[in-house]
Formats: structure tokens, sequence, C-alpha cells
């Protein structure tokens, strides 16, 4: 029985960076989420994909001991297809192309077996869907995801879903709309006034802050000399933190703040190259290395 | 005798802000910096100003005793105007008039008490005059600034600055700007292979990093709830910054990390209000509150 869940996409993407392209590298906020968290706890992933998720896709989860029974096939059904491309200052995709395709119709449920795992990721899809998992979900810790577009279109939606997590886990820019405020600190204390105990916001290359009503914690980025594909990243980071929460079973200020770095820790290594390359390759060794640097390069005497 | 001096520019500045105007705001990047050191060790200014300087500006240099007998009054000239505009975001001050006057011939010299001052901040002033002033130093340890301004106009001069001196501080787009590169980390590797031992990059409401050829350190800002005029605070950051340094008398690392927090207190009182009017009041004990609020909010356990 899997002590974490995420509940998101599956999906092909198509990438070009400044430093090269790949017409066909597996992606989604559950593929990434998850390959990062099995390295911390055993993960369950539930998503949709189609008749054309061939055998090696599907072996980078196997790899990584993700239980995908969950991993609904849609028989004559393709895959959800992201095109997309980064400049040079490799903050913002600009989106090429999106086929939905069985995304469209993806209605997640969890199993019983599910239900009762302790913690849960809803990865970013439609909010009213993630709100439908979290209803079913038994789970003692909540963590949500979301993106601009349904800040934009299911504004209401979204914040009764917010309403009903334990923590929000969301980029900077994101975090400015949704509270409609340019200040983070006071945008942080409006998105907390919605319900949710905890918020993370990603800052990307900067790093990540933390908020809770009466706490604050804030780590840069690791020091990264060539990031080379961002996808994937705020998936990986959310993967390595509910994986160390899940692995620890425990929400604590300290296990918070170790996740936040786990998380940065996974976003590092995520990005150094195209889908989960680099994670499929990483070593726990490397892990608590990067870890420890973290320490090194944040640490100063009182 | 100083053991800080800072060469730089005194001016009367108009500032718009979502928040509020203020028709003459006592600014400058020699103003900021002093005001800001002064809470650390004895400092020296030299500066220019016009007939229009005020015993009620010139008192707030004497309040933080502060040496002002290098702030050279021009007969019939006017002092260095500036007028900026910041929107909400309040990252960039948009510059709606600049009159040099009297600094427009501001040819700084360090007397002989000066030059043997052990440290030296050259302010934002042209890069010729910054080597100028360097040349006649004795100090041990020289820091400077500069602006986008003379990375475009007088490049050349600039790079000639930057390999006299130790330690650079400059802003996140400045140092992308100076070296030609997207990535941070690698237009810190370049900026040090132009000569100085140290490169600071202030990141504004992001915090700041310190670089060195083989070490790296970075903190967030202090989460303000209310920025309410940015104008200052990369010079009260370098004045905290070596402020600290002059009085601890050293350079070793965990001396310049402490700076860096220091620094990034002093921006954080200096931005909450217009010119130095939060600095005027401000306590050691405040300053101390602050600091243990910085390594309480980037702690975490290994």
């Amino acid at each position: 029985m899997s002590s974490l869940v995420v509940v998101g996409s599956v999906a092909i993407d198509s990438i070009t960076t400044p430093f090269g392209a790949r017409e066909r590298s597996l992606g989604g906020s559950a593929t990434h989420f998850s390959v990062s968290a099995s390295f911390y706890t055993d993960v369950s992933v539930v998503a949709v994909i189609g008749d054309d998720f061939m055998a090696e896709d599907e072996a980078v989860f196997h790899e990584r001991k993700i239980n995908t029974r969950y991993l609904q096939r849609v028989p004559g059904g393709k895959t959800f297809r992201w095109v997309g491309e980064y400049g040079f200052d490799l903050n913002t995709a600009v989106t090429k192309d999106t086929q939905l395709n069985v995304f469209a119709d993806f209605k997640p449920e969890l199993s019983a077996e599910l239900r009762n795992a302790p913690f849960l990721f809803l990865g970013n899809i439609q909010p009213t869907l993630q709100r439908q998992v979290r209803e079913q979900s038994n789970a003692k810790f909540v963590a949500m995801d979301t993106m601009n577009l349904w800040i934009d279109i299911a504004r209401d939606e979204l914040i009764k879903t917010i309403n009903v997590v334990d923590c929000v886990v969301i980029n900077d820019a994101e975090a400015r709309q949704l509270a409609g405020e340019a200040n983070l600190i006071r945008a942080a204390r409006k998105i907390l006034d919605l319900g949710p105990k905890l918020l993370i916001v990603k800052r990307g290359e900067y790093g990540a802050a933390f908020f809770t009503k009466d706490s604050f914690f804030a780590t840069a980025a690791y020091p990264l000399e060539a990031v080379f594909d961002p996808t994937g990243a705020g998936d990986s980071f959310a993967g390595g933190f509910m994986g160390h929460l899940a692995h620890a079973d425990k929400v604590d200020d300290h296990t918070l703040r170790r996740g936040i770095i786990y998380g940065s820790v996974m976003a590092s290594y995520n990005v150094e190259e195209f889908s989960c390359d680099r994670l499929r390759r990483l070593t726990p060794e490397e892990i608590k290395a990067r870890f420890h640097e973290f320490k090194e390069f944040t640490h100063f005497e009182v």
C-alpha cells in the first residue's frame, strides 16, 4: 500500500530549448512528481494515457517502482500532448500546441486502497476534479498545485478547492495573480485566508518560500550553471517535498523545511536533462550530497 | 579617522510610489550607503552638493556622526536631482528626469587621511572616476557598484575598473547584462574572470547571492509586507555589508556572509519609508532582532 498518491497528467511533450529539442519527451505533472517522490516513499499514480503510450514510457514508472495500477489506458485514445519552447532566460515556456486527447475526459477516481493513503498530491488539473478527488480521500495531508489558466477561467471552483486542502504549492506569478496583489508576502496572507494552513511559493531560479499564518521559511535555489530543460521543475519539487513528508510520516515545521530543501534538490537535478532522464540515473548519495550543499551555501554564524 | 570611505552621489530626489509622493527626498548612493554603514563603523562621505542643499539635509549626516568634511559644496551650484516613479511591482524605477548639476563636474579626490582608510566603497559613478579614486587609495578592501548606463556607454572603462577592485556589488539584471549571459551562475563566473575576488548580486525581493571562484552563499530577502519606497535599497545593503566588514576589520568567509545578512537587514528597513526616514529612527536592537529573524527563517536541520 502506497503512502503517497498523485493525481495529475501523464503527457508526451515536444520540447525545444536553446540547447536542443526532443520530439517525444515523457512528461506531465504526475510523471515528474511520482518519479521524484519515488526516491523517498511508495507512490501511486492516478492518470490517463492512450494507445500511443509505449512500453518504454511505462518502463520509467516501473524502474522507479511506482504503482501504475491506476494509470488508466483508454483504448483508441491518444495521450495528452504538449508542445513547448523555451528562450534563453528559461523562465517561461511558450506553448506552441496542446492536445488534451484522453485527458479531456479524465474523471479520476480513487480506489478503496488509495483513499486510505495518508498523503495526497493534486497535480495541476481542473480544480473541480481536484476537489472531487480530495473528497474521496481520507488522507491526513493533502497538497495541490494549479496554474494561471484555472485562475483565469475557473477562479471560483479553484477557491473552493483551495479551501479543502492543507497545502497549496504554486509559483510566484500564480500566487500574485490569485491574490490580486503585487507584494508576495501580502499575496501569501490572502491565499492562507482562503483556508489552507500552508503555502509554498516556487520562485524558479530564486528558490522557494514557505508560509503559514505565523511562520516563514525561504531558501535560494541550487546554483546551476546548466539548466537544460525546466519542464517538470515544479512537479519534481513537489514530489521531493511530499515524498519526504510521507517518508517521515509527519508534517511538523522541521519536516516541512527539510521537505522544501529536498524538493529544491530534486528540481535542480530534474532540469539538468530532458524529461526524467537525470532522475532515472539519480542516486540517493547524490540527493544527500546536494542536500548538504544547500546547508553549506545558506549557512551563516549568528 | 574613518575606517570606511564612500564616494558617490548625494541627491535631492522626487519620488512617486503607489503609496505616496515626496517632492524633496534626500537621496543618492553615498547618502543611503553612509547612513546605513554608520550603524557599524565610522564613515566618511566624499560627494558634491550645491547651494540648495539645506541644513536639514546635512543634519541627517551629522545625526549619524558621518564625517562630512569631504562633502564639497559648490557655490552657485545645484545638487544632483533625480525624479523617479515606481509602479505596483516596485521592482523598477522609471526615471522621469535627471539633472546632474554639480555632479556633472565631480572629480573626487581622497585626502591623505582618507587614502589610508582600510575600507573603500565606490558608489555608482562614472567608472573612470571610480578607478581614479581607487588608485588614490591604500585601502585593503575596495568594493564598487555600477549601473546599466555604464555597461551600455562605458563598458571598457568599467571592465578596467572592475579589474582593480576586490568586490563588485551589482543587481541581477546588471550582472546578466555585463556578462552577456542569461544564466546568473555562469554570468557570475564571467564577472569573477574580470578580476575581482568577490561578487555580490542583489536580487531585490529575492535576496542576495555571493560568489567567489570556489564558494557560493545565498539568502532570501526579509519578507516585507509593506515596501514603501525601494530607492536606496541597494546602497543601504552595501552600507550594512561594508559597515560590518569595517567593524569586524576582516574579510573572511564568516564575516562576508554575516555582512550580507546585515546588508539585507539594512535594505529591508530602508525601503519601509521615504529617503532615510526609517534608518534615522532605527536602533541597534532592531538591527539585531531582524538579523536573528534571518537566521530563523533560513534555518533547517540536516
